[in-house]
């Protein structure tokens, strides 16, 4: 069969199953399913690292430039990126090709972009999928990059074992960061661009703000890392942190923790995404339609055709 | 009976009746269904504004200003902000205070915050609840105001007749806002703070992607309008821009359209909410929670836990 020919080749890295794997699991639940149900046992040995922040932080150069150091160590690393797309172009605005120049050709290195757009609902689903796909596939690390601006791109970010938010110095980005619930998922900041000026105030500001953050659970405190990423600069220092954290997670147990809560989480939305499926079928969605014009002439409200909908849901179900 | 009364205070416009009504809408998913289907016939009559963009274009700054030129043409006007909470203080970031000494002690202005965190999903359903609330309450214009930032954002922003994206012109301000998803659903811009430098370009960079856009079903061209809110000016035009939308998507019976795909998606939002409610509940929570150690030791994938759930609900359902 073709799904256990894309298995075998990619319990053996062979890029073009990987590829094909991600791209079946992207577009077809069931056959999601297959896959992700035969390769489980293969997954969980590679670290997953996340990466966050807002728009325009760096986040895409620093993922090239941790990619890199990696290679160095002989690490191999599958990268994915969540890009919002462009509703003109149809595609990634800021996709692979831009990567592919840097780090694209390293036979060690496997990018995947996902766009945000047109996937409502169960993108991280869609991404943790991936990820554990790279994981089967022998990759050492998985690093998932998105930009840190809704609430799915927080779940992917958050589906890590090590997340990392990354911030630069322009006024007001840590108190954005902190609006847009960055700041509770950070298991350490980048100040990324630290050789602008402001940068100092911007570290003090954010150092103050994590210090008046409520005591947690865990004795571990974020850090913030200065880089100057397009320079090759604190990259090291990133990945000691990562090491660190690593550490500190492993020792006390909180690894296994959150990888249980990541896997609540995961279950929940397959078995929602599943759900939705059934529900919206033909005949019901049929149903939904030609009621919509007495919503809007006012002679239904929308509670009642829920209700009508629901009521004939749970007679089809079997 | 309690919720008879809340609604009789509603629809005679009694502050305190519509506030409980929102919070109970918020609160309570059959509460909100009962209160919602017995106003419905009271619906339909308020004229929608959604105003969205990216933090700190000037959206409330806007929506404030807009409202007091409402208030000089006697128009009532109900404000429902969705803001992003903060994880330290729990409550919204930029709540009702910074409001209340504008426009807040105005009889003929209801604004009510919703923060975005802490309502995983469900968060439109809740925004538009309250905007069918006021809306029977007798106020003539709803301005929905939320940063666009997310999918729930973007959702609540297109729930609107009229839907205005708010930018400035900071460099890649409009790329920003195309990434974001921004771009499809404005029925016009507004260039806030356009007295700063780099006005004119941005009006221009702006113009030529409107112009690169493929061409839509309607001959309705997204205008965009130069404003400096925190002076007041441009507020005239906008309201100016809003009636010209208006009446074109009257005329082109594209308002009654527009409200029928705005329904679809609330009705099905409700339905997968009222069936989320049904699925979850604490024998399936239980039998989830005693699974995650296996799956986090690799003896059993998501996908089979997610397959037992459903058989298991299946069985309950009924």
């Amino acid at each position: 069969m073709v799904i256990e020919k894309l298995i075998d080749g990619l319990l053996i890295n062979d890029r073009r199953s990987i590829s094909r794997s991600i791209s079946i699991s992207e577009n077809d639940d069931s056959e999601a399913s297959e896959i992700l149900k035969k390769i489980y046992k293969k997954i969980g040995k590679a670290y997953r690292i996340g990466i966050t922040g807002p728009p325009g932080a760096g986040k895409s150069t620093i993922t090239n430039q941790l990619t890199k150091l990696l290679r160095t160590k002989k690490f191999k690393v599958g990268i994915i990126a969540v890009d919002p797309t462009s509703p003109f172009t149809g595609g990634a605005l800021l996709g692979d090709r831009v990567r592919m120049t840097e780090i694209g050709n390293d036979e060690g290195v496997f990018i995947r972009s996902m766009a945000t757009r047109g996937s409502l609902g169960g993108l991280s689903k869609k991404a943790v999928d991936a990820a554990d796909i790279l994981d089967a596939s022998g990759f050492d690390f998985i690093i998932m990059e998105t930009v840190g601006v809704g609430q799915s791109e927080l779940d992917i970010a958050q589906n890590a074992d090590t997340t990392i938010v990354v911030l630069v110095p322009e006024s007001g980005d840590s108190v954005q960061a902190m609006k847009a619930g960055l700041m509770e998922i950070a298991d350490f900041f980048v100040l990324n661009k630290s050789d602008r000026p402001g940068a100092q105030q911007a570290f003090t500001a954010l150092k103050t703000i994590l210090m008046m953050r409520e005591h947690t659970e865990t004795s571990w405190l974020p850090n913030i890392i200065k880089t100057v990423a397009a320079e090759g600069k604190g990259i090291k220092d990133i990945f000691e942190e990562i090491n660190r954290h690593r550490d500190f997670m492993i020792n006390s147990e909180l690894f296994y923790l959150k990888r249980q809560r990541q896997a609540k989480v995961r279950i929940k939305e397959i078995v929602e995404d599943k759900l939705k499926k059934k529900l919206w079928n033909s005949s019901i969605e049929e149903s939904l339609d030609s009621s919509l014009e007495k919503v809007v002439l006012g002679n239904l409200s929308p509670y009642h055709i829920a209700e009508n909908i629901l009521e004939k849901f749970k007679k089809h179900i079997h």
